[in-house]
């Protein structure tokens, strides 16, 4: 099917779900269960997360990342409070608002670099916010993986948890695509958020298998006390919800999500690898986990997106280059980079003509 | 399953799906699709919903029925505005004050007469509401069928709708059940909503054999502007969307959602004839759709919890009678009806020893 | 001036200001100061409240009741909670939605009892609270005079107070006529507020000699924390502030307040004494400050309008009768009483012909 | 006395009120008036500022600059929309969020230029924003005099609103210090604001020899439908309202405003000339109006905080020099100005040593 091609490296919540997830929804369909929250889908992926994270964190489940990243920084958050972020982070550029209107609080962007905050720009940013004048600074917010598909190292998230807890902050994590950066640095879930300070996590599950789950996990156990309340007001308790638990359990099972994460950052290698060849490109990150920036003539890119969909996050009329991004996903295999490759090349041949 | 029988008259949205739903949720799992209510899902099933409709209604996913009945009520609304409701609306008794902290705005209850709001309560309150002093009347927001499981005709709905459009507010239906109102009435859902003046309808499928799956169906173009952006600031708005759209194709498909109202509301009828016998009972509203409300003796009630799940909405300890619902559902069958009647005899049996 | 005796009973905020209060703003429009509550008014109007109520309290200053109500609560509160209060209370019923929107919580509106909340009430509206489904039931909030110009004995508010703390909840006082509740009950500022349990206080002056001055009093202090960043973003914190603390010195200096109170609840005894000789009136609620509620045929109502300015409540078509209120002032005199009694007695002989 | 020559150049918020403003505030305080805006004060400023304006503009009055600005972006704007201000706009740096709680809605901030908003950022920025994954870009705003105490030129000013207005944007001015601007362009307050094309206008009076006197004056008819609604739901319906309108009846006659400001305006120019003697010293801004931005070394700021408060915006440890702000007021003299200079030069000795 044509536009199955086209859509592959768009971004990964293309696609549809991973067998194991479908048994499971399918599964889910046919029972009779307590509605919101008190099915048994959600007491046994409740207890499937606090075996992974070895710890008695609560967990609550949500049909959207936005809905996930909004609430859990809700938790820790009044109106007065501030969120310090980096300028392209998830919750500042890509929910229309979602944070500022169900919170009230204000974000503090702070400039990224290769798309994360460093502990040193962090630091100056906190060091200028005038009490009372500007929000209370409450929440420390890391995308991981980040919006530019780098990812933060464990001495990364350390440092930066560190000094937020000295400065009695709180910090959160958009781990929309955290799978990835586990399997890209060989670490497990609970060594990239719970061992290095994460008080709360926004874990997506969507992007890397799952239809449409996403979970929001409370480590830090003084963010529990509302969170239920929280959590309602969000318009997420959903009547029918073994449906979300039902797809973590099958993701967390066997480090489903794992296998998964792992395939989509090897085929994003294999196209870095690949792509050297082709010399009128540039890639602008570094290429940590599933996702890959690449600079190109924008007449190349016109060529390129006839047969590929993909997102275009800026246009540099002046140099006549573009910025486009490509994703692979759970499901995209060696087949579909040679495919890929290909098209890029034809596309160069175009434009060099 | 012991668990199965239990909560069978808990709530109608206890059950699994209708294995129609199922089927379809399934094809749409495995396909690749654009994401954020671009898939060819979301095309047909707006299509569709024209089609009911007969007019060019724009259409909105949602996955819970308080976000379709909150972000609807939005589209219309300032934070210097109200929404007329009964004093047991859902969005007043039920959602945790999603309403108010996603608005901004107020809610004006109005005492309710069997479920519903009477044109003659609608226009003594509208009349006592001052200026400035009070919030702006601009919505009123009825359900159907109510909280009490009645049922406005249309000839109330019309002079409702007609006495709004008069003194200039917009009219909201939430429609949670409006499936089993249609049934009940022997109406189209067209001749219910569109026909009668309603603006803007939250309409609701999870309770009638869907799992998940709810929708915003604008009438009114006038509200039609931001919607897309009041929806995706919601945080509604779904990656992986096709999942709630296919389930809307097939319940609408050969008329599926009649068939299952039908079912539940013959259920209910079935409950209501046998019920008689027992003279311990007292049914306290008019069962015109799935919802049966029942007075009976507090011990009585305790002996019936040992066996049923159902929701208790008063224990009046001076009179030692309790107030409690029992809801029929897709797949309730006569055999489950039989099984409640005989539990409800021996309870009575128990209380009257 | 004719059209100063017309508004003479309309409210006690048509008049201007007491002769002591203008005095002191005119000291303080003539300095430097530092801004933003820096300046010596305000430190010194903070070590008088202190002084006054005999307590570590903090005090915030407010241009606005309104203000002054929904800042208060908004110390205690989250989206997530809910305020109880009497159907008839100025946050609910006068604000336009001030609260909602400023707090994003819900009010819990109890059925009055002669203006007031009682225990009862209380209580049982306390019971019906559903978890989660709900907002969480976090502070009660009391008019003290009532919007029906009624006073709680302090028993009335130690028990209250006790049951609000029991349940962890917070107290909070709308005290907009507070001077008068306690030139009535002959009791001090302290011990119809700290003394009971009150947590936190909106305090008024201005329809009590005052031009415009209101405060915020916070005797528990678990609510000060985050106050001035409250305070800040609630658009209230004034750069030449100097101006609000001023009339707060003057207004407790040598009772000041009291002395106005005292006048006006006289004034308002008066005209009930002489009122009785007009049969044709109703009072409709006890008179215990300054706050007089009259049922009269509503012809003899238009009469009375001819001369004087006053608020109608309600106006009963069927019975041919309205309910008007009169206030009296600080600077209200017998004069003006009989003048008043005097207009009245026309209209009901205008009425009775 | 020492305190008041020290805060002399601390911000023209410090000083007390001009004897003209003192006059008509003594005057409002005596007369008995209609509450919340009824009064005559009101009508009659609202006439003058039409008389100005030569058009039917739409008056309210506010307390504080915050609230002024807050509520006059409000009139235009729903939760989803977003403001383009600069990244130093007032609005976003001095308000403590509560742009963001009272309206829900979002802040885009463009790298200021001198302190200004030029047309190609704006534009630049403009282009920038995604439909639906942003906000919708509805209001421009401009401060004039700019935070960083520039002008923009009637030029510059009408190029923004003809963008703004051909993208169907709205213009807001912060002119908390626009009668500086007018006095500096030597325009009228008609030509800077309703002739190049501002939509509606945050007036300040406060700044300028009034003693707390805000104004929102609204040029564009479609934003008046609801501001009343707005005005009161901001908590700013004040009910002894003539106090405020009083003030700006004086300062609009006899173009009081204008006399306040040139001198201002002309002791800023003052310093300037006579600063150029201190060559520790460098102006970082154009100073056009009466605000003067400097930067010195550290030590030599320490040695002049010693007798003068100033607000101190950035401290540099590396190159040991500080950026502090100097402000003139209606009643700064050629005295005050000697002293400061004086002042300085002495800590220039002090640092040289």
């Amino acid at each position: 099917m044509q536009e199955y091609k086209i859509t592959q490296f768009a971004s990964d919540n293309y696609v549809g779900a991973h067998p194991e997830i479908i048994k499971i929804i399918n599964e889910s369909m046919l029972v009779t269960e307590l509605p919101y929250g008190k099915d048994t889908y959600s007491v046994h992926a409740k207890e499937e997360f606090r075996r992974i994270f070895q710890t008695e964190c609560e967990v609550y489940f949500f049909a959207t990342g936005t809905a996930s990243n909004v609430v859990a920084l809700q938790a820790a958050l009044r109106s007065i409070d501030g969120v310090l972020c980096s300028d392209i982070a998830h919750i500042a550029q890509d929910e229309c608002g979602a944070f500022e209107n169900f919170t009230g609080a204000k974000l503090f962007t702070i400039q990224n670099d290769n798309g994360k905050i460093s502990l040193d720009s962090l630091k100056k940013y906190f060091n200028s916010i005038h009490p009372i004048r500007h929000n209370y600074p409450k929440i420390v917010s890391l995308t991981q993986v980040t919006e530019y598909g780098t990812v933060y190292t464990t001495e990364e998230l350390k440092e930066i948890c560190d000094f937020a807890h000295a400065k009695s902050m709180i910090v959160h994590m958009d781990g929309a695509r955290l799978a990835n950066a586990a399997a890209a640095l060989n670490k497990s879930l609970k060594e990239l958020t719970a061992d290095v300070g994460i008080d709360i996590l926004s874990f997506g599950a969507t992007k890397n298998g799952a239809l449409l789950a996403e979970a929001v996990i409370i480590f830090n156990k003084s963010l529990i006390k509302d969170f239920e309340y929280i959590h309602k007001q969000s318009m997420q308790l959903f009547s029918k919800m073994r449906f979300i638990p039902a797809q973590f359990l099958a993701y967390l099972k066997n480090d489903l999500w794992l296998e998964c994460a792992k395939n989509s950052n090897n085929m994003a290698k294999k196209i870095v690898n690949e792509i050297q060849e082709i010399k009128s490109l540039r890639i602008c990150y570094p290429v940590d986990a599933n996702e890959i920036f690449i600079e190109l003539p924008t007449s190349m890119k016109d060529e390129f997106a006839k047969k590929y969909y993909f997102y275009v996050f800026a246009e540099d009329l002046m140099e006549k280059t573009s910025l486009i991004r490509l994703v692979t996903s759970f499901n995209t295999n060696s087949d579909d980079v040679e495919a890929l490759i290909s098209e890029l090349k034809k596309a160069e041949i175009h434009y060099l003509k």
